[in-house]
């Protein structure tokens, strides 16, 4: 029975309640990794009696208070967990750990039960998942293309469920291109969010842990429990991380103009990539064509400008004394670090300042970006023939992310024409990551892809959340600000989001002042009222007093209860302007007084 | 007659509206720089003649539209001024420049005529203002004491009145510690806010050209019209300056512990210094004793670090082919980065990132933080004797500011019991350069320092802004929220600044709303209304949904028309609140109201 169980958190937590024993969980991880028959995925397991001893600890079952109740998860082998080696996939450098990392603890505090440490390319240098003196994993969906990297070990144990989700870490791409090459999502944070205490670093200023799960849900989990603010990291920044809510109805994506796309030749690529275009549209998108010039420029940065340097510094005592020790693709990479001088690292800096005025106004005129996640397949055979290339190609749409305080998420779509996995990348400015994983979710819903290499199916849509998050006040709002209409631009341009449409409570009365155009509603509460059909709306705090501005007399934000008798800011009206005014309360909305008046307009 | 003229900002205008010509203006400061017998204090004049064109050229004299119509001021020799050479001290580097530097032709737009540039430490590096290989000029107040530097010719030719105002550079100090040895105000202002485009890079990423004025009014003058946002440097920040406005009635400003102020044996300036948080006292301030050692710790990798890679990065071909052009103390400084890697740059981020965990919880603790400007004063022989420490000891208060992305302003006090100057520096979060600026005016004011070294009187206060800067929202408070009342702190706590005490539009209802306490006013437009007592208050922007999130029903923010018929943002009340409210409108405003109830309670 158990051996059937779908490792999704939906299925896990139905199981769960149901009675099964989270112990008998763990053991069934363990299970299939015996079964699955790849000794290059963990680099180390942990003792299946621990494992059963923290399922046993569990308190009872209570998947809110515990979102991660009884989840079975790994880590890469660069992320501390107490009690397993750190080996960063080089035997000299390991070392016996005397904490979890912040981000396991808060993982195991959530509920999840640590299964095992993942295989990497060594010192997560690498996007190809082979740079490995354990081996390499196999790739979940076909065992010859690579399997990514550098998180590979975290990415395939994901799509071969043997574990529910695992972390990896991200800083040209690990997080993503393992996602995308197997089928998988990788969330790739907004820089700080999981606290880097704990990481063997690889540039420390531009790393981040990073999440594989086989749905948008289940990684979304992962990160809001793995994202502590955590002081004691330098680099660690407060984000207010909303639950996952339903996408905007409209948007802006930002694409690489066709001239500005890359797939080496790969035409089936290209293809996937005009389709998840239509699928953006079909979900409301705009699709803006964006120069992509600079933002390869930027991804350029990474390996040739001063950051290798980060990474030299990591690990600078090995490098000078045993390089012998370090893999020797590896060793070539980051030994460029040797002849960069201090002033060679600042003129990188200002080469990236310089470049961000180009990047800057393109992502700040869309909502968000949409990638390929990688132009192309490499096999393991392309690898073994060019060890280079292939990795630098497959950062591709990858490695200026960090550089540019991005958030990134990778979701898998309808798989290519030749089988393989499709993928499709969102990246935003850093703390938009709940907007583009709505949106990801959305568009693996509307795939219908498959989970990983598992043939389980995709678990059906949770109810979205439709509450604003910390950061952000709930507006209500009544006319031409509502989706589709006028001044919706106001909303949007200002970052905010849809949650839901609802009426208010049945005692409003709602009103066309005189005015415009655009006409505007004025909804006061009053004797004889009714409810009123409304949005509300998720709007960032620091831009609300940007949008105050533009609402003038008589309306003004107050706050309105609604049908289901809870309350939010929203538009309300002095009496004094209701001078002139028609009521339309009998309409029932903003909406529908304006389709009479438009059938009235063409009728006369 | 014009040789008396003092060549603050508010005489000159008055001046030339009674006629002056601002060409015998441009003349009277070249004949004052003759007079000054002071050779090291310009290192290149302006042609009177050219001058004197610049005058005539100047379109009709309008102060509001030419905030600097007919002021003379000067530029640091590392701020290209087309026609002038550019030689930041260093004859080897001289080079002639193509155009303006984009602030030298912000301020020329505004009407300012530049008279010529100025001498100072080589390529900006110091803080003493001997390290030239032009000599150095003579401190305005007292020859025997360094004249301060880099800024050294710029501080000096406002003091001595030879100009208005003139341009410095801060990286380490070099905008404030000049400033206070000659009894000058010195505005260092959030880095990127002026444009660094024409300016000789000393640490491209800690520079700014700053101000040098005789009092803080013209200095901010300068600096508003210098402040142009400017795409073409790449480190270049909007920010929204206003109006020069009254300082907060109340702040929290913090100070060194006893135990961390650093006077290096110098007790009449650790007297001064506690005098001069007397001052603050007395204006409002409640002082809170920060511990200062991560300041300090911050200060110092300003030259121990990696950043003078940057001085390095900037004068690389001199400092490899010809080192011997270079001053031997400066070339001895940036020297040191020959040693340094990229790894080692890293190294020192890492470092910085760490210490800001310390320091930013006491920035976040205060309003501002108010520091000696210098621990003491060194002589010229001192620094003959050892051309390092002074200079070191002289950043003691300085040189963690930029690291730590804070503006400043040094501003004059009453003189020591010695008679040397006295003066304190205002540090804040980057952007509050006005919050600051507003307060050392009050400072300045209340010491009644004379201006430099003129002997001319402060001019008397211009009337303060009433209106809200650009990045601010005006909110008409009616209630609780007015100064003194009990939720005057949600808005103080929001960085909130008074701007001014009025009355509405005379068609306004005041009711005692139901509940409390606090007791809350509801205001709503309404015929047989009064003109109802109101404060203004400038709330920033992206703090007004922070507070917007504690307005309850019925209140909301609308609009409100004042009596002078401006309207601005302000508490609205809807009408279906005002059940069981009493109608209080006849008490003409919430104080009032107060009052009257307070006497009722007390006769009861």
């Amino acid at each position: 029975m158990l051996q059937d169980l779908p490792f999704d958190i939906a299925s896990l937590h139905a199981a769960y309640a149901s009675g099964t024993d989270p112990r008998d969980v763990a053991a069934e991880s363990f299970r299939r990794i015996e079964a699955a028959g790849d000794p290059a995925i963990f680099l180390h397991l942990v003792d299946p009696a621990a494992a059963a001893a923290a399922a046993a600890a569990l308190p009872p079952f209570d998947p809110v208070a515990y979102p991660l109740w009884g989840v079975p998860f790994a880590a890469k082998d660069n992320i501390d967990a107490e009690g397993c080696p750190t080996t960063a996939a080089c035997p000299a450098f390991a070392y016996q750990p005397s904490a979890d990392a912040t981000a396991v603890a808060a993982l195991k505090a959530a509920g999840a039960i640590l299964i095992g440490k993942t295989n990497l390319d060594q010192f997560a240098t690498g996007l190809v998942g082979v740079r490995s003196p354990y081996g390499f994993p196999r790739n979940a969906v076909d065992p010859l293309i690579v399997p990514g990297g550098s998180s590979s070990g975290s990415a395939v144990s994901v799509a071969r469920g043997l574990v529910s989700f695992s972390l990896g870490t991200d800083t040209a791409g690990s997080g993503r291109v393992p996602a995308a090459l197997n089928n998988i999502v990788g969330i790739k944070p907004s820089l700080g969010a999981i606290s880097a205490t704990g990481l063997v670093p690889a540039c420390r200023t531009l790393d981040t842990i990073s999440i594989f799960a086989l749905t948008v849900e289940d990684a979304w989990a992962a990160f809001r429990a793995a994202a502590v603010y955590d002081r004691a990291d330098a680099y660690a920044r407060p984000f207010d991380l909303a639950p996952l809510a339903a996408p905007a109805p409209t948007f802006r994506v930002g694409v690489p103009t066709p001239g500005t796309r890359k797939f080496f030749g790969d035409a089936i690529q290209a293809a996937a990539f005009a389709d998840a275009l239509d699928a953006l549209r079909a979900l409301g998108g705009e699709v803006v064509e964006l120069d992509f010039t600079p933002f390869y420029d930027v991804a350029e940065m990474l390996y040739e400008g001063a950051w290798v340097a980060e990474r030299y510094a990591a690990i600078e005592q090995m490098m000078r004394e045993r390089p012998e020790e370090v893999h020797p693709v590896t060793r070539a990479i980051i030994g460029k670090a040797e002849g960069l001088s201090a002033a060679d690292a600042f003129r990188g800096f200002y080469r990236l300042q310089a470049l961000k005025r180009h990047t800057d106004p393109l992502i700040d005129s869309v909502d968000l970006i949409a990638t390929p996640t990688m132009p192309t397949f490499y096999s393991v055979a392309d690898l073994e023939a060019d060890p280079v290339t292939p990795n630098s190609n497959n950062g591709t749409y990858t490695n200026f992310v960090n550089l540019l305080d991005m958030c990134g998420i990778a979701s898998p779509l309808a798989a290519r024409s030749d089988g393989r996995p499709g993928s499709i990348t969102l990246l935003a400015r850093a703390g938009k990551d709940a907007q583009i994983a709505a949106l990801a979710s959305a568009l693996h819903r509307r795939a219908g892809a498959t989970l990983g290499a598992t043939g389980w199916a995709l678990p059906a849509a949770p109810e979205a959340a439709t509450v604003a998050g910390p950061g952000e006040i709930a507006l209500v709002a009544v006319g031409a600000h509502m989706s589709g209409l006028p001044l919706n631009g106001e909303l949007t341009r200002l970052g905010a989001r849809f949650i839901r449409a609802t009426a208010t409570a049945p005692d409003y009365k709602l009103f066309a002042l005189p005015g415009g155009p655009p006409k505007r509603p004025g909804m006061v509460r009053a004797e004889g009222g009714a409810a009123i059909a409304v949005e509300v709306w998720a709007v960032p705090e620091a831009q609300f007093g940007a949008f105050i501005r533009g609402v003038p007399a008589p309306l003004g934000i107050g706050t309105v209860t609604l049908a289901d008798g809870t309350t939010a800011k929203g538009f309300i009206c002095e009496n004094a302007g209701l001078e002139g005014a028609e009521d339309v309360t009998r309409f029932g909305g903003w909406r529908a007084y304006l389709a009479d008046l438009a059938a009235k307009t063409a009728a006369a």
